[in-house]
Formats: C-alpha cells, sequence, structure tokens
C-alpha cells in the first residue's frame, strides 16, 4: 500500500510555514501541509470579552473558514448560508484551546488575540496545520506586543503543534491527506505541547472501533510527527522577518 | 479529598435508567448520573437524509439541548437565541457517531432513527449519560420496528456507553460531577462498546497538560466505570417493558 | 360519547403537581394534567428588561417550548430551526401576561421572574398546564426571597390557573385532551385569578361559530375546573418542600 | 370623560373602506379606522402549501406588518431585524383564522389566497380593521376567480368582521383608540360572522381582571358595531369597480 | 414606438408629490411617480450610531422595502423570510449617501434622521421616486427641527433628486416604466443636485453594452427631467402645511 | 501630491495575474493591484438555478467574501455575524453582472458558472480587481468545459476588466488605493469590455458632487487603464497552464 508522493507511513507531507504573509495583521503566516494550505493571522483586540471585564487578565479565542473552492466540491459559502456549521464550530474551538493551553493569559493583560484560520485550498489535515501555523503567528502578534512595548513579560509558555494519525487496512499513517482520511477507519488528533505533555488527544472511529494498543502506536507515530514540526516552528521563528 | 456523598476516586455515581418515559416515541429513557437527568428519545422516521437517498441504507442522527434552568444559573433558550451553540453542535454531533458505531445501517433499512437527548437537570457528564442512555431508547426502538416486522434482523452490534474520567490535583476521578468538572485539570470523555473497543477519546487539557501515563490510567479507570454501565444497559434491557 | 378514561363531559382529568422537581431554580414544578407533562421553573435574576430601568418595579417573563418528542409525530427541534414558531410565541406570551396580573410588580422590586414552561410529553393544554404549574413554581421563587429577606412584602395578589374548554358535536367538554382537542369545533381557553376573575378569555371558532349562550356555558363549566385547581395549588403550597 | 372628536362610548369611528386601491392585486382595499389606515391585500396563488397536496381543496394565509414610522415612535423594521415579533405572529395567526372561518375551502379549489394587512398609519385597532378590510379584499379575489370562470361556485360563506371594545374606569367603550387601548384595564377583540356567530373572542385583562358581567356588556357593545360593519361591507361591495 | 400614455421619448410620468401624508413623523409624503408609489417618511432620533458617538454631528440613514403585494407577482415578505436582498440593502445604501450628500451633518447636532421608503405600488423607478420623495420629507423634518427650535441652522444645503433614463432599441427613454425597464438594453439612474452638481451614476448593461456617446445622451436627458423634479419639489415645499 | 510608490495620477498599481492558483477549481487565480490581493474562482455546477429549469441556458453567479484580517482593522467575519453586509451583497451583485455581460448564456448550456472572490489582502480596489480577475478564472473554467468536449462553442463573447477612479482635491487619479480611497471626494468604477463598450458605470460622491467635466476625465483615464488590463489578462491567458 504506497502512499501518494511514496511516502513512509510515519512520514510527514512537506511542510512549509511563510511568516509575514498579510500585511495589516500582527502575526500571519500561510502554512502549508502539502496541498493543504491555510492562513492563520493573530490580530491584537485592546478588549476583553464580557465575562472576562476587570479581571486584569486577557483571552484568546479563534475562528475557523473554509473558502468555498479550497475543496474538491464546491461547498456553500458559510457567510451566505447564514451560519457556521458543527463541524466549523468544533475545529475554532478545538483551535482555541489549544492556544490557550500554552499562554499566559494574566501576562497578556486585558486584550485579545483573536485567531483566524483560513483554509485556501484542503486536502486533509487543517485543523491540525491551523494549530501549528496559528502558533506561530500567535508568536509573532507577541513579539509585536513586546518591540512596542505594551507588554514586559512573554506570555508564551511553550510550543504548541498537531497533527493527524490513522489506521487504514491495519495499519497505522501520519499526517493523513484527504483520500486517506476518508478511507481511514480511526482518525486520530492529536495536539501537544513542546514539552510532549498532551493538550488534546481526539481519537474517533465510525466505522471499525480501535484497541489500546492501536491507541498506543497511533500516539507514538503522532510524537514523532510532532517533533519535527517544533523543530520546523523554532527554525521558521528564528529567521528575522521579512 | 473526600468526594460529594463519600464516593471514592474510582466510583461512578448512582446511575439509574427508566424505560418507556415518553409515551410517544418507539423507545424513551430518563437517565440519571446522580443529578444529572437527560431524557433520550428515539424516533424512527421513515425517509433517509438527501445524501443516502437510494443507497440502500438507513441513518442515525442526534440532537442535543439543555432546558434553560437544568443548570445553576439559568441559560439562555437556544430556540429563542436563535441558534446552536458551539457546545451544543459538538454533542450532538458525538453522540450521533457514537450510536452509529454499533448500528448496522443496511439492516435498519431506508429509515432513520433520530435521537434527542434533553438535559432536564445538569450535574456534569450530560454527554456521557447522553450516549448511555440513548442508547437504551434506540434498543427500544429497534424492538418496536422487529416486533412490528418493520425489519427482520436485528441491526445492533453491539452496546455502547460513555463516561467521564479528570485528573484533580495529581488524582484521576471517574465520572466527574460539575463541582469536579470545573476545576479539573484534565477531562476525558470515552466510548466504548461492549467488546472493549474505542469509539471516541477526547481528552482536553486547558490548564495543565497531561502524560501518556496519565492517560493510560485515566483510560484504564473508564474501562472499569464503562463495564458497570454495560451491565446495567443489560439488566435493564432484559425486564419487560412496563 | 364517553370519553377517554370515562371522564364525564364536565370533568377534569387527574391533576398532578411535583414540587421541587428541578433542583437548581428558585420555583419549580412537574405538573400533569393527565398523560401532559410540564416542567414550570420560575429564575430569579437581578435585573430588570431596558425599558423597566430605575422604574422602581420588577418584571415577569415567560419562556415556552416543547421537547421534539413530546408529541405524536416528532417535531422539529426550534433551536435547530433557528427560531419559534408563532404558536410557541404566542403561548409564551399569554403566559406571561397571566401571572403578571396576580403580580405586585411593585413589591418585587427591580428583578425579573423569568418562567420556563417545557412540555415533555404532550396530550392537550399544555398551555393551561403550564399556566396553573407557572404559578406554583412563582410561588416557590418568591418564597425563596422572602426567606432570604430580598423581599419583605408578598408581590402575590390571587392565584392564577387555566382550563380549556371545548364544544364537540353540540356537547360542552371540560379540559380537552388531544384528540379531543383537534376534532373540536370550538376551543375556549380560560385564563381566572382565584377571586374568579376573568384574566383572559380566548375563544376560536375555526370549522363552527359559536353563539352567546354556547360561551356562557363553556365559562360556567370552566370555572368550576378552575375551582378544583385553585384548591389542588392551595393544597400542594400547604405541604413543606421536600 | 369624553372621548376624542366628541365619540359616544358605543360610537364606532368613522370606518372608510376604499376598494381597488393596489392596482396589481386581485383583491385590494385601504381601510380606515378613524386614523388607523391598513392596506389589505388578497393574492391568488396558484398552488397549496405541502400538506395539503393533493388534498382537493384551498387555504388561506395571511400576513401582518406595520411600516417602521406608522406609529408613534418608529418602530425597528421587521425585515431588517430579521424576524417577526411575537406579535406580528398572533396577529397575523388571527387574521388567518378569522377569514378562513368564513371560505369554504373545497369551492376555492387547489390554490391559496395569500391575505396581506400593512398598516400604514396606526391608532389602535390596527387587527380589527385588518380583518375587517381583508373581508373585501377576499371578496374581489373571490370575484376575479369568477369572473375568470377559474371557480365556479362562489365559496364565501358569509361576512366576517371584528371590532374591539374595552373598559376604561368602569365604563364599556367600542372601538378604541391607541390612547383608549393604552389605558384600558380590559381589552376585547371580537370576530364575529354576518349571522352573529362567535369566531373569536380575545379578552385580556393585564390589570384589573373583568367579570362575567363586563364581558356581557362588551360583547353586546361589540355585536353592534359589527353590525355596522356588516353593512359597511355590503354597501361597499355593491358598488361597481372603480 | 410610442410609449404608455402617449408619452415622448423625454417626457417624464406625472409626478405627484403628497406631503403631511403619514400623521406620526416628523416628515412624510407620499410620491407617485405614474404608477409608482412611495411613502417617504422621515423620523428624527436623538441619538447617533455608535461610531459617531461625541463626534459632534449627526448622520442620515435610510431603509427601503416593498409590500409584497406591490409587484404584479406576490413578492415573499422580506420580514418573515429573515432577510432583506441584495437588492434592498443596495437601494436603501443608495438612498442614504444621496441625501448625505446635500446635508450639513454638523448643523444637524448629534441625532439622527432616519428615512423610511416603503413602496406600496411598484412600477419602475422605486428608488429613484424614493430619492426625491425622501428630500421633501427631510425638509419637513428639518422643519420641525427648527420650529421646535431644536437647531438653529438650516443644514440642508441643496435639493436632490433622481431619475432613470434607458436605452431600447437605440433609442434614449427617460423615466423608465417597469415595462420599459425590463426590456431595456442599459438603464441608468442619475442622481443630481439642485446646482446640477452629480451625486451618483450608476450606469449598468447587462445586454447590450454601452458608449460614451449613448452615456452622454442618457445624462443630458436626465438632467432635464431632473429639471423638473427640482421645480416640484420647491413648489410642494411653498405651499404651508395642510 | 506625490503617490505612493511614486506612482503618476494615472498610473496603475504593478498588477499580477496568477492562473491555477487553487488546485481543485476548474479555473483560479490569485489577482494583485499592488498589495489588494483576491482568490478568484470559477466552478462549474451541473444545475441551474429554479428560475431557469428547462429554460435552455446556463447561469453565471458570483459571490464575494473578504478575510476577517485582510483590512488594517479585523472586520467581523460574516459566518459568524450570520450575515453578509449590504456592501458584500452589492459587489457580488455587481461582479455578477460584469462577467455575465460577456457570456452568452445559451452556449454555456444547462449548467452555472459559480465565481467566488475571496479577499486575503485589500488596500483599496477589491471589487475591480475581482472582476478582472473572475474573467480570467471563467476563461480556465470554459477551457475545461471545451477540452472536456462538454460544451463546443465558446461562450465567452469578449474581455471584461474593471478599474477605479477618483477625484483628489481636484486630481483625477487612476486605481486608487485604500489611502486615497478614503480620502477621495467621488470615486468611479468603470467596468468595460474589451471592445471598449461600458457594461458599469458607478459614480459616487459622499463629500463634493462632480461635474459632467469631471466624469468625462474620469472615464478617459479608467478607459486608458482598463486597456492595460485587457493586455495582461491576453497576455496571461496566452501561457500554458502551469
Amino acid at each position: 500500500m504506497p502512499r501518494y508522493n511514496h511516502r513512509t507511513l510515519a512520514q510527514m507531507r512537506p511542510i512549509r510555514i511563510t511568516r509575514h504573509y498579510i500585511r495589516h495583521a500582527e502575526g500571519s503566516v500561510l502554512i502549508e501541509y502539502g496541498e493543504t494550505k491555510v492562513i492563520c493571522t493573530a490580530s491584537v483586540i485592546e478588549k476583553v470579552p464580557p465575562f472576562l471585564k476587570g479581571a486584569g487578565q486577557g483571552w484568546l479565542t479563534a475562528e475557523y473558514g473554509m473558502l468555498p473552492r479550497s475543496t474538491g466540491e464546491r461547498m456553500q459559502r458559510e457567510a451566505a448560508k447564514g451560519k457556521q456549521s458543527g463541524r466549523t464550530m468544533e475545529i475554532q474551538r478545538l483551535i482555541g484551546r489549544a492556544l490557550r493551553s500554552v499562554l499566559d493569559l494574566k501576562k497578556l493583560g486585558e486584550r485579545t488575540i483573536q485567531i483566524d484560520c483560513d483554509v485556501i485550498q484542503a486536502d486533509g489535515g487543517t485543523r491540525t496545520a491551523s494549530i501549528t501555523g496559528a502558533f506561530v503567528a500567535l508568536c509573532d502578534a507577541v513579539g509585536y506586543l513586546r518591540a512596542e512595548k505594551i507588554i514586559s513579560e512573554n506570555p508564551i509558555k511553550d510550543h504548541v503543534a498537531a497533527v493527524s494519525v490513522g489506521i487504514l487496512k491495519g495499519q497505522p499513517l501520519l499526517d493523513l491527506d484527504y483520500a486517506e482520511d476518508s478511507s481511514c477507519d480511526t482518525d486520530l488528533n492529536v495536539v501537544m505541547t513542546g514539552n510532549l505533555g498532551l493538550v488534546e488527544v481526539q481519537g474517533t472511529a465510525e466505522k471499525v472501533v480501535f484497541s489500546r494498543q492501536e491507541l498506543d502506536v497511533m500516539l507514538d507515530m503522532a510524537q514523532q510527527g510532532l517533533q519535527e514540526l517544533f523543530d520546523l516552528q523554532r527554525k521558521t521563528l528564528e529567521t528575522a522577518a521579512s
């Protein structure tokens, strides 16, 4: 069972992160997991949601969307339909939780980082690419806040990144593309911090259930992929801004 | 750290399942996980969604809601607000996937089982109680279809149930109530089938990340609780209808 | 023409009121008019709507809903549809007006009593059961406000309850169940206070018009049923809280 | 307590009905109850709602709206707000029921009469004026259907009209204007057919309850006003189209 | 190619403006361009939108709607559908811009003039009639503000009016009715001020493109029609209020 | 008054068109007008809207959106807000009309070309860039239909492109960037076909009216810019697909 582009089972697709992709945003990247392409922006907004008024801390929230023709068949535009799908809401809640897990909201002060992840081309793994890319955008937005002396301490506690793993005909596979994702029995999304702490583990088996042993194999494989992603995040962030 | 009502760390709350709770529905139960109370109904609808027209199979879908005053502070009514929250959508998608994992949709024939889970009193674990209870309602709806000779073979392949586990100050806890859930570092929802296959594993750590070892301890504890739930489901289903 | 369960024409269905039904609410009851079952809660909210800011008085408002499978055929969930039907709006406006008619809003102070009536099983008369039950929940919420010394004087001026009457093939019938309501020529809902003052009289004849004489007969019959309801409310409220 | 324009207690405001007011509609009138002005149109639509497909009968449905500045203070436009208020829904349901009570839906055939009542200037009694005016528009739409030989028999069984009555400081008043309606204790809307059958009786007492005797007085007064309205409808319909 | 009612190519339909049409509004007119009839009201609202809080200036905004049966075939009611169409939004934005172009917002003070244009009968040119009529309603609302000594200086800098021109089979036509508008190749709406300055020029050619020469001819024709409209506005405003 | 990047008054910003930008779409480009960047896709959908069923012709429709952080300050996401703004609707209607003006809908056959224009970075001129870019995407979608032998004749009759012109302190300026657009007195969007026919002329003067002479100067300047755009479209379409 060869994978597309001769990938091995435990091999990620080529990952690329382009910083400073949208000129207006305090942080912005284009992240590519193979043919999946997501624009992630981090915007600084000088207020907090009502439930945090006067609480002496900040907030981070995320929104997610797909361009209508990012997919093989055109999807209906959510703005035209007048509401976001359950899938969209689920993904944007996941992105928000993942990034808040590495952010010291007290050090951020009374402001909000608004993350926007917009998929311009989809080929599987849009939620994991969004998290990995949004982390870099977040770092750049925080860099802006520190350069402008708006905050003094770094509120970012660790890296965070995400990858998917699946089981297809008994074989574990890292970083599923769309075709693999569609035919897979089990699908596991793993979000980890740089020190290998688990933030989110979301495994789903609609067709064939999975065993504890399979879960372990998938988690090992995910961890290996995540280490590559942390390396890439670090390397990307070391380069000076374009 | 004693738990409310002298529960031990690995002890479930008292679970009660009352069948035939709503007279109109083909299947209906009231399920109680301690003070959490959910009405689960399974309705037989003699059509399938458009994407399955003519596909020679059935479907199961689920909706979830909370009465406005099921919670400590009154929540806004979603019908009045004009939309369902992201949390609601996430939960109803989870319930649907969990139940479909044990249902042979071909044997169901071209019809839909519509599950409705409505929380009348909430004290943590509403999504796990919904899944465990909805399974019993599903069995009764299928029993109706067989008694009426609408289908001949049993489309239900196995039991399915769900429970939550958490880590609070380093200690794993089974079946969290609301107070525990709110103060917990990590929260894991586990959905399993009767033969101990994993269907859904959803672990979330917004405050403190968790390790692979902690995940293992939590999964062990969940499995133990789920075995109790499968026993209760079996015992409940053995009794003749009221 | 015998009625279901051998009721006479002027006989109510068995009525049951269970107080303290939902633990979180300041007042809550399960009310049953035969097979019709409604959960009524009264929540104290420490603010008033904008149009009453600073007016030195309180407010009472009501919302109404039906669980999707409370009915013989599953109804679409209003939260999923994104709006409340005209029927729902009409009923919740009626419940609010009925309860405000016996409430001294000045004595309530600048706070709102939010009534929620949720039908868990429907068999005709859901709006009348809602009013009768919500009155008891209101009394318990007011009891809470007085026990907590939040208000000193009792703002409740009188009892209020409701019942339906109809004319079926020339015969007047008290407290219609669903089958009777559907086949009835005329349908009259009557809301009265304990001193037999009329609050709402809503008579509708879509099929056969009714005469002044028939209206009189129906009002007499309603009044008789309402006296039973006031007695039951009194007896229920005399018992100490569970 | 003199009334505006020296009306006596039992005197209607000047009523005017102008037929053929909107050139495109099959039936259309401008109806005026004093300063209240409503455009009522009846449109013939050659299909029935889904629940009547193939049932061999027609339908009549009504919608109601107010121009934003028909009132003393500008109201928000419902189209801009994105939903109709509970009051709007309640009124349009009432108009529909009232007109269906005099229409033989079988004789109408498989088509819908769509009534639209749009208030261009409001001074109390908009719902009663809508019903009285819409009846004339309905007659003209039916006249069109018969002139065009689309239907052969007259589906209109009787006249229908509506008027409000109130009690202000113990005095009954016919046909309330806005100032009277706002200060009134009790408000009763009565819909009757030409042969003096009751179709709708809607009495509401938010401030002071009313007695059976008061209800009787109000119904007598309403009947007297309705007879004037039936006379005017007849006279208006006798004149040839402008 | 004779026009309906023997109009010449460059001849407007009969234009009528009736002031003080709705008693509650500070300014209100019925404007008729032939069979097109629009009620325009100008309401004074003593606040400004959030983006102008404290800016020391006022605002003018406009809304537009059509009665469902103002057209040949009944249109769906936007309030019932739950949203305004793109066409409606486009027109109300145009009306607002046109009237703001002649209004000194500083002299208006911190208040809003809310324009409502509601088409009660449509026969082409509803947006141009709305602008021409709303100008007169605006003048009356400003007259009210000055008579009440709420503002001292006149904020209206010039007249504004609008007309449409089209090209049908190579011939330019002034003030298109519905039939002409539907069959026309090009449609140009022109908004001008009294001193012949251009405010809006909106030319559209869905079927056959137009040349610079044709644009010039159409602009000449529009200007001629607009001069008639300015004359009528002046004459109308000179008459004392009814 | 020098322009940013030393542009002369009649000089366009650097324009770049990148074909085949999104792999899934039948036609797709990234178009850049300086710092304005828009992804335009053309999707082939094998059905027509209801009003064209059986009419023997096709349709083209367009949707437009902006990523929330395409702008200097983050805009609210329309999908989250639940509706598209009036500006969005106006622009997408304009794009649709512009492209339909050069498309022979009969030759297209009974199918729809769905255009999506999504702004990923905004700096003025997003609607004009959308039209110019969408034309190239349309050509590629039509190329696909012809290569696949789905249609035989070319339905594209001519080029179409768009540019904005403004007057700033009396000076005409071609192709306004955001800063220029915001401070400009008059703003004119011109859509033309390759043979210099006018399709849309939309001139707006909210602050200072404009004269016929100024309109002429602006149209001359627009035409000169449009000729450059047609050249670039031709050159781009001549290159083989990447």
